[in-house]
């Protein structure tokens, strides 16, 4: 099968994301230590986060708005000033946090970007996601970036179609089975499953193991291997 | 000049949005009316929305970001809890709104659709931004669209080389002089404003009077007409 375009995930895949989410979470849990237990402060943050998904959809400045709306809801509607102040700063420096790519990525982009076209396929903030790609020193390397609201089956056909020759002739790599893996697979494309030590339980999914276009990669710097692999079949 | 493409702006051409925003920004002044004179809240606002517009970009969560930000400033740091749950209630309605095309406006793109590809190409929120356009009702009418994070000069070449045969062979048509008008003719484009009674400050700019691919259209109903009228040329 001859592969042309090669899509990849952006958070959690070329660099960290789910890391950052939880190391303000802990931070919201310290802030909130006098108000609410931490177990009853994460269930409360992932209700919240949860019914406003369909509204705020995914990024930081959606995550604060739900940060500080389950600080409303565990201070009966009167949160300190300063649990306000902490979070809308927490935001920001999410939105400001230094973008590095993991190891092993930009040499396994280098090394595809000679054979393939390489698309980014991401979701969350417009703005920010752009951001990131800018500070990561990994733009040069995508002939397309599409940043989009949902990664469903019609999301996958329509990017492979508009920046590749046809989901069939490309492969999706990412760390969400969700998100990434099984509508790509639906779509028709092959699809590379590489893991992140942390996951958001909204995209957790079962592997589709056994699937004949599905691979679970040890690391990114797997998928060029793997890709010409499939190419060359 | 052979004209295959037509560009439209969304917010404020299509149907209502600075109105939702000034109607909120109205809201915040009555709910604060004991902490600070409309005068003083309104510079307060734009200064913050200013500082915040690299980070946060354009739409409702980043606004909704904003107003908390200017009551925290206003308040000396403690604001009631009743003013950060009504800021909350404010941002989730403006999600919410119904959307309605503007008048002319189905009837216009109706017209255009049969002779023209239209791409809409639009700022703000990713999700909000499709949204609105399914609660339009005119989705259907798009063969393309781009939401994007900033609309300059290389947005339109890039946008328009996309999903058409160039800039030189579109037509632009928006309420913005500065987002609009003045990137897409540097581009290369027609460009037609289609003024909106409420102009953001931000987005104000000089009318590129005498401009030879430049009109100043009194309704968008107008549009269809003008773009035939370049095409016989």
């Amino acid at each position: 099968m001859r592969i042309t375009t090669a899509g990849l995930d952006a958070d959690d895949t070329l660099w960290h994301n789910e890391t950052i989410f939880r190391l303000t979470q802990d931070r919201f849990r310290s802030l909130m230590a006098d108000v609410a237990a931490a177990d009853v402060l994460d269930a409360r943050l992932a209700a919240v986060e949860k019914r406003n998904l369909s509204l705020y959809g995914y990024g930081v400045k959606g995550f604060t708005l739900s940060l500080i709306e389950t600080a409303m809801e565990l201070t009966g509607g009167a949160p300190s000033g300063r649990i306000i102040a902490d979070i809308l700063a927490a935001g920001r420096e999410m939105l400001g946090h230094p973008v590095e790519p993991l190891p092993g990525v930009a040499e396994a982009l280098a090394d595809l970007a000679d054979d393939y076209r390489l698309v980014l396929i991401t979701k969350g903030d417009l703005l920010h996601q752009e951001q990131k790609l800018a500070a990561s020193g990994l733009g040069d390397r995508f002939a397309a970036v599409e940043i989009v609201s949902e990664k469903d089956e019609a999301t996958y056909a329509t990017v492979f179609a508009r920046h590749g020759t046809g989901a069939a002739q490309a492969v999706m790599c990412g760390n969400s089975m969700r998100s990434d893996i099984l509508p790509a697979l639906a779509a028709g494309a092959h699809a590379a499953h590489v893991p992140y030590p942390l996951t958001w339980a909204h995209e957790m999914a079962e592997a589709p193991l056994g699937h004949e276009r599905f691979a679970e990669l040890g690391s990114i710097s797997e998928l060029p291997g793997w890709v010409r692999a499939i190419s060359a079949a």
